[in-house]
């Protein structure tokens, strides 16, 4: 039902190398910025100096394993099995820490909120 | 991170009793249609005879446990963990099988599609 094998499918031979990029799948793709993600990473950082500066919001989750994002101001979070965040756009930041593999599903929207901030 | 104390949190005393209905938690809210939701199932079904029809599509994975949609057409789908589908507008489907517990992660959207039916 899932063309790549399922969420979870995390054969060690499909990992992508720890010298290489991590992995990006695209498993849904809507109208306007709407796309759901799945992220394969093996020790994978954003590279010294680099930044993720998006033009649209994103809801991220790691699934399996854990990681780390960074921000300018020098704040880290930790996101372990099932934690999850909200990257406004224009939030510059960077992954400073992946483990070995780390599984991660994004939606990426227009105007994703926390559903509290609904009416706001 | 998460207000709902993580996307994989099932505290058994917190699972929906399988008298009552299952559990629909949104994650996030975006503009138009798109909503992420986490459903907590304990063996529940949609009562037979009604079915869900939807003004969008949606895209869902089970998660955990295991999963069965039933159509008009009397055709069934079962999901296991980490098996996704879509499910386009208007497409009547019934939850006919929910494992206890079975935890399902939908994102809603117009438009939503596979990726391989980009610019179709």
């Amino acid at each position: 039902m899932s063309g790549i094998g399922g969420l979870y499918a995390a054969d060690p031979a499909a990992l992508p190398s720890p010298e290489g990029p991590e992995r990006f799948e695209t498993l849904a793709l809507g109208s306007g910025s709407v796309r759901v993600e799945r992220i394969v990473s093996n020790g994978q950082v954003t590279p010294e100096g680099e930044w993720y500066d998006q033009d649209w919001d994103e809801w991220v989750v790691v699934l399996e394993g854990e990681a780390r994002l960074g921000y300018e101001d020098g704040h880290e979070t930790t996101l372990g099995r099932g934690e999850s965040l909200f990257l406004p756009r224009g939030l510059r930041h960077r992954v400073t820490y992946t483990s070995s593999p780390c599984l991660w599903l994004a939606v990426h929207a227009d105007s994703l909120r926390p559903p509290q901030e609904e009416g706001v």
